[in-house]
């Protein structure tokens, strides 16, 4: 671990990729566009799944487990979703190896063709709703509410550790409905739920609103998102909830008996989240010493770093920190008591300090005799002394503040970023230097939409729920709008 | 869910299948030999993966991921490793589709070929140990305790539903250590781990052994494993454990510098259990009455089942029912209070039996008069009566009960059904007629083996751990031979 690495304001995509890779998150693998996660990344994965598989389970939903191949042909059944979906994507051809006839590796068997080839699924709505057809006769049999917890491939063409990948681990909702108001109310219960879990586990406080139709996924009636605003000034898109109305239905012929005993196509949503959540809480939290986590999601919620000379010094401290550390353990706290005597504290407080761990302890000889302890805030890098006594009352106190004060500082920031934008001058301006949520009016139109792209990079991210209706005239060709849409530039 | 299935006696193998399919474990998908694992299947892996992921935990594993795809190339470092896994397998060739020039549906896109094919991990040695080379330089970066969650795929021509699908789910540890004895050290361990799991979790007793030559695992020195007897005489090999030597790290040139200074080969293991195990636990328990589930691993451990006649007397009942489920669930016993009313109590006992529920409860007005409640036992269908205020604390003692006797009665069943066999005749009239594990002389070559599986389609399931040497004479050619080899046909 090293701190040769430049600030967020010197090149702030370098800060983000050093970070990634000296906090030992993750790392590009052998294979193009593919990454591996490492242990300390993956930490944070399973701290975040676990926290959402409850918030699932909570809401009435239940895992299963589909295949990762998807035959060709079912792409094609739903026509906006081949075109959103199957095209970069990875085709398994052949299901045989043969040694090669020079006799140096293996060759593909070309006697091993399959009939129709398999797609490596980058979404399973096609294989699902294929499923999901002889699941579903009655609207006793709705509704259905599975969520499934897999690895995706998109064949994308520059990725970017945790934001865009090839390959990512995911969650993916897919629900069957006998109305279209149930469908409509669960795309909105995960909506909120996605918002809920960005806000108070990941301290990243989100927009929640809708996409403009180009943005939406392929296939939805309507697509729902949360937005959340890095350092940077570019929007993230965090997690979106799809409406998918009767389109896959009627793409699978999925129908069933309604209670007046009439066949009804099916009403659909889906909605996902992935690893990329791990890119938007570096980002949004990190700073130019390193990672900073969320108490909530952070692997590590303490590390305590004795400070000794000899075998005796520590034994004399680890006599006072083992009883506090159990006593943290048994409140659910995750404390590591790091003891090596292989590295000294320097660099251990450095290398805490760098993996974003919430708080630190440092206990010395001195603090033994003074019955004292060092606790050091990652977010503030403040230091404080406590009497050793209070440790265990003060601790978990000191960890709702830190978690608090993320996403207070997360929400100023996004405020203090957000403009309200009247002129085509003023937009371009804005996006061009700081960046930030530009809240402009916009006449509706694709057109309009991509010509605002084309010219400045930024994108509507989402049309917010809570807006206020308001008339005014599009920021681009002047004409009416009745609501201002956000727009910015987006990972 | 119905009855109409066939009892083991009449058709092991269809008794299974049905079983599988009605009770809604998993099903096949769309694509061939691919299953889908339904909500009460994957519920019941959850609860073996929750249990394993905590025991990797709590002996110093860590969770990490790796790319799904491997480089072709890679399979052949590992000379046998390339024999046992490359052949049968998922071959990605391309990497993107496009319209069909009839502009019917999409085709392979000739032009987007990958330069060098991409295989579905059949299993992830190459890949990982192709990363550990960047990881380990030095003493100090030993040991790697990594276990990684996935998805993998081996083109398999006869699959079963759990038993041998082309796709299934499971945990693969892949450690490095700097000593041949931490790595054999650990072998056992895990060894001992997953035994510990399939006795005291799945309640199936297992045979822990060495693999005899020609059943290793390809690129290790021994394969370690431990087998269980299903209950049509069958063995299913249930975990495997491999003490890989540094056989990977001279394929992937893996050194690392000890503590004399000098450049030095890593030492591996590498061990794994699947979606397979959920086959096992089916086929050691359940009867012609259904699925007969574990307490511990159950997704529903006591299904409370009300008997009304109208609203008020259901009242009445839950009045009772609740605080008792409530308590219950305080416990940690995941309860399933079943108030519906579009299904008659009858229809829910059968569903309940069918499914496995340990336990059931049934209260109806008669019950609340008289302050009572009935349970049914799963494991022997009995049904006892107890006082209502009992039930929280008799409950708990009950499900500890059952989860021994389904030990307790395999336990018995493989004891009954592994004989000692001294003569080639009595051996194929074992393995002809009743199955069970043959333990008998081998005189230790792969020639006999090979005759022997070619003859009687028994194979060596382990050479166990805890046998007696024991002077003898092969069962087939008679040579002389130091010890008994467990025999059986296999899963």
């Amino acid at each position: 671990m090293a701190k040769d690495f430049p600030t967020r304001d010197e090149n702030f995509s370098q800060w983000y990729n050093d970070l990634v890779i000296k906090a030992d998150l993750a790392e590009n693998s052998a294979v193009r566009g593919c990454m591996v996660i490492k242990p300390y990344g993956y930490a944070i994965w399973e701290k975040m799944q676990s926290v959402l598989d409850k918030l699932f389970k909570d809401t009435g939903h239940v895992n299963a487990y589909f295949p990762i191949f998807i035959p060709k042909s079912f792409f094609s059944k739903e026509a906006s979703h081949v075109e959103g979906f199957a095209k970069e994507c990875a085709v398994v051809t052949h299901y045989r190896l043969k040694n090669a006839p020079d006799g140096q590796g293996v060759v593909v068997d070309e006697s091993a063709k399959l009939e129709e080839e398999l797609i490596i699924r980058p979404t399973s709505e096609t294989i699902i709703w294929d499923t999901y057809k002889n699941w579903i006769h009655s609207y006793r049999d709705l509704p259905l509410l599975i969520n499934q917890w897999a690895n995706v491939v998109r064949w994308e063409m520059r990725t970017r550790l945790f934001l865009r990948t090839a390959e990512f681990l995911w969650q993916e909702g897919h629900t069957a409905h006998a109305t279209e108001k149930e469908a409509f109310d669960e795309t909105l219960t995960i909506l909120n739920l996605y918002a809920d879990f960005a806000e108070k586990w990941m301290a990243i406080p989100v927009v929640k609103g809708v996409k403009s139709p180009s943005e939406r996924f392929a296939g939805a009636i309507d697509t729902y998102a949360i937005e959340a605003l890095m350092q940077d000034g570019k929007a993230l898109q965090a997690g979106t909830s799809h409406f998918l109305g009767q389109n896959f239905a009627k793409a699978f012929d999925v129908k069933f008996l309604n209670k007046e005993n009439q066949l009804e196509y099916v009403w659909a949503t889906s909605w996902g989240v992935s690893t990329r959540l791990i890119g938007a809480l570096i980002m949004a939290h990190s700073d130019d010493h390193g990672l900073v986590l969320p108490p909530k999601l952070a692997p590590i919620q303490v590390a305590i770093v004795p400070v000794f000379k000899d075998a005796e010094q520590l034994e004399v401290i680890s006599e006072k920190v083992i009883p506090i550390r159990n006593e943290l353990e048994a409140m659910g706290i995750s404390v590591k008591y790091d003891d090596r005597e292989t590295q000294k504290p320097g660099w251990k407080f450095t290398e805490y300090e760098f993996k974003g761990v919430p708080l630190r302890l440092t206990i010395g000889p001195r603090d033994i005799e003074n019955g004292t302890v060092e606790m050091a805030r990652r977010d503030t890098l403040e230091k404080m002394v406590f009497p050793i006594t209070e440790v265990t009352k003060e601790l978990p106190r000191l960890l709702n503040e830190i978690q608090q004060h993320l996403f207070d500082r997360n929400l100023r920031f996004r405020e203090a970023n957000t403009y309200r934008v009247d002129t085509w001058e003023e937009f371009v301006d804005l996006i061009e230097s700081k960046g930030g949520f530009a809240s402009a009016h916009w006449d509706g139109t694709a057109e309009t939409e991509e010509v605002i792209k084309e010219k400045t990079k930024a994108t509507i991210r989402v049309i917010p729920l809570n807006h206020v209706k308001e008339e005014g005239r599009c920021i681009f060709s002047g004409k009416p709008s009745s609501q201002r849409v956000l727009f910015a530039r987006a990972y």
